[in-house]
């Protein structure tokens, strides 16, 4: 049994409403010095059996990504 | 300028509907083996000043994060 990570975030090029909305919220909270935030997903999979990465990479460009509007990175945990 | 990582996942103890959409899903796209699916959300932080990891903490904590149902993890990045 494997457990593989797979971090989605928006394209650099993409706008991202949520992360900017937490930094404009972040000031009237106390917090000073944010300057940036883009929110994206984590997944944790585990995976019995085959190549995990390569079953996590093929998963997340066919369901768990859209590669139009999102980058992905693929690693195996611990 | 500091980057942080900030990754927010359900905690064990608490259904996650959409991992466990995906982990249906999957062996209809072709995919065998994938026994678990967890969904979060993981933040891209920049911060200028102050002690970034707290400040990302004290974010998570405040705003980020539910501590009712979900844990959250930070790292600085690179």
């Amino acid at each position: 049994m494997a457990r593989v990570i797979v971090d989605v975030m928006p394209k650099p090029e993409i706008l991202d409403p949520q992360g900017q909305a937490i930094v404009r919220a972040l000031p009237g909270l106390g917090f000073e010095g944010v300057t940036s935030v883009r929110q994206g997903k984590r997944f944790e999979i585990e995976i019995d059996g085959g190549d995990p990465a390569a079953i996590a990479r093929q998963a997340a460009e066919a369901l768990l990504a859209n590669p139009a509007i999102e980058d992905f990175t693929v690693h195996l945990d611990g």
